[in-house]
């Protein structure tokens, strides 16, 4: 037997044993949907996400959504209520932000490989870019000298550091992301002598940690950075994006991020800044932190098996809707998700098994030797911490099979 | 610097120094498209695979195309007439196989979570169901009872040993797929006794296998496994499908599958086999072995950047197309696939860079720390082994960016 990731407090069965989703029952979700997989998200757990962040942290940081997580076009029109931005990260991106109702002042656009395009369409809409190179700067300064109107220009700032026991590093040394930062200063007097909109520094060290010191260190960090910066710059920045870098809980062993910690600390942070930041804004942005828990993954069991000894239960789903699951993105070593059987919530388990995909192939395994109440064909398989990076992050056409569905309820 | 996968023989430059592939210019080819990211796959390399494969395999045994590798429409059109018979995965995989152009009586379907709307399709349109487990036969009968209709039923065996060497080991031990060889004959003798037409056996022990000795070891156990089956039936196979296992050179060091020495091995296993096996034909599912090498990738470069003393080449591509090359499908440790500059192809080397993607994630890594000309802004990468498991097996909306254009030549 090995262990699967906690599941995210907050759920539970009916009388009936049947795991409840936004207070509906999961077998009655995939009845309405018409067919499994399905992706559901939870809307009143979305709101208490964002209610958490906001009680935890000080007054006047921004909250901002990194849309990359979640793209799902409902999702983002109930997420457009409840934070300060979206953060997108190409041009299709940007059309669904606009789509979801953020209006473009609210929208930065940062990304390594932005076409002539895209930069068109940003500079166009109004929406801030995070500028990635001097190339790019270049590049955005003439198309907006062409379209006649001022660009609004961040600078992304490659930190000589990172952010300690983060699953994702985005700096410290050389990295494909933003400027270095020794040479940002240069940067940003070049787009203000331009007649650039100058809106400041995004500074994104890392993703996907769970130790609040370690983020409350690498928020001081960048907030000390960004003193440095403007003050060789001689301006201050509007606003500092100090990146988000906070997790959830996927493994055995994970434990929720202390957010009211990470408040305290940037709290602090903030309160003992250098004077040359006294007029800045600040934003944290946040997507897995905001939307990996409001989503389950739903999928049902097709055949139960055994071979040499081994039972598997294989499902309707698989890799090709939650890649990062069967542990093939992003992660060396494949451990297990929090799995569970959504209509036997809660039973004891009963025995050892492997849930896998429909895949015709020994990669899509959502669950490895997990132990679960006993299950058979018709059962559901909840897969948890499926709200971000599932559905958009996967190879949905992969043996012709296609996307499952979506429903934020 | 870090050496990249070996250019596949027979792709070369014209005097301008720019890659052709199928005779075309790429630059003509991504004009031709209006857009990269590109796939182009060369129609003339593929008849010369599938010749090359003939040439060496001993007469009568048929060569099938495992469509999960490529399912490109016009690809499967040109396919269908050179080989033998389709095998798919999915549904969804059996209309497209239709659609090109197979009848559906070359066509078998195998997969460990076929839903009932599957089976009922595939014993509708009379394909060859590879039954993977007991519970799937009965559904399956249950079905055909419904319809009125004889079902072709083929049994897909778990053997009891894998393929040596193999990047994907689908057999030995318990797994997933199929039924455990043991418990083979019992099952056949219920289809046959439920009047089903018993086509015979699919057995398939890994894929992705460079050395012909291993291969051939493998084709050998399958046809002793095989008549062993058959003799505790009393009944021969009409088809035995001995799989694939034939790989590509992706990584440095790696050489091609030696296809002759397969091919007389086989020849040597198939006449020296058991007389039980006598009438029964031969079949090998290729996939990745077919289709690989005829594909190209091509991406283009969007921005040059040199973060602390390293260099960067950011292009419009990225992992949401080309998800193995970036290492995050199926590899452990990321090795770089065979690349190039596409424009100035056969140039010798002149800097060593990293070719990243579009993508806002340190995933994204097309190519690390390779050497190559010295290429800016404009210019064409091109990655190659890029026929199989890419445009259908990498998440191309992450990111709001979509699917890359493909196109047959």
């Amino acid at each position: 037997m090995k262990p699967h990731g906690p599941i995210p407090p907050g759920f539970r069965a009916d009388a009936s044993g049947m795991l409840l989703i936004g207070g509906d029952r999961a077998e009655a979700l995939a009845d309405a949907a018409g067919d499994t997989p399905l992706f559901v998200y939870d809307s009143a757990m979305l709101i208490a996400r964002a209610a958490q962040w906001r009680a935890a942290m000080p007054k006047g940081v921004q909250l901002h959504y990194a849309m990359k997580a979640n793209p799902y076009a409902p999702l983002l029109v109930h997420m457009a209520t409840l934070v300060d931005g979206f953060d997108v990260a190409s041009g299709g991106e940007l059309k669904m932000a606009l789509a979801g109702g953020m209006a473009a002042e609210h929208i930065s656009f940062a990304g390594p490989g932005k076409r002539d395009r895209e930069l068109e369409a940003a500079i166009m809409a109004g929406v801030t870019l995070n500028i990635e190179s001097a190339g790019e700067a270049e590049r955005a300064l003439s198309i907006a000298g062409r379209q006649g109107v001022t660009p609004r220009l961040a600078v992304r700032v490659n930190p000589d550091f990172d952010l300690k026991g983060s699953g994702m590093k985005m700096g410290g040394g050389a990295k494909p992301f933003g400027v270095d930062a020794v040479a940002v200063p240069a940067l940003v007097r070049r787009l203000i002598d331009a007649g650039a909109d100058w809106r400041g520094f995004h500074i994104f060290a890392g993703s996907q940690a769970l130790d609040a010191a370690a983020i409350a260190d690498t928020q001081a960090q960048t907030v000390a950075l960004a003193a440095r910066l403007a003050k060789e710059i001689g301006t201050a920045p509007p606003l500092v994006n100090l990146g988000g870098g906070m997790g959830v809980p996927y493994f055995p062993g994970d434990k929720a991020v202390d957010v009211a910690a990470v408040g305290a600390a940037l709290a602090q942070t903030l309160g003992g800044r250098d004077p040359i930041l006294a007029t800045s804004g600040f934003a944290m942005e946040l997507g897995r932190w905001l939307v990996a828990e409001v989503g389950v993954y739903l999928t049902r069991i097709v055949d139960r098996k055994t071979s040499h000894g081994e039972t598997f239960l294989v499902t309707d789903g698989g890799l090709h809707h939650q890649l990062a699951a069967s542990g093939n993105f992003g992660t060396v070593i494949r451990r297990n998700y929090p799995i569970a059987i959504a209509n036997r919530f809660g039973d004891e388990p009963a025995e050892t098994v492997s849930v896998v995909g429909c895949l015709c192939t020994p990669l899509d395994r959502l669950g490895d030797q997990v132990a679960l109440p006993h299950a058979d064909v018709g059962d559901l398989v909840a897969i948890f911490q499926a709200g971000a990076y599932g559905a958009s992050a996967s190879p949905s056409a992969f043996l012709g099979q296609g996307p499952a569905g979506e429903m934020l309820v």
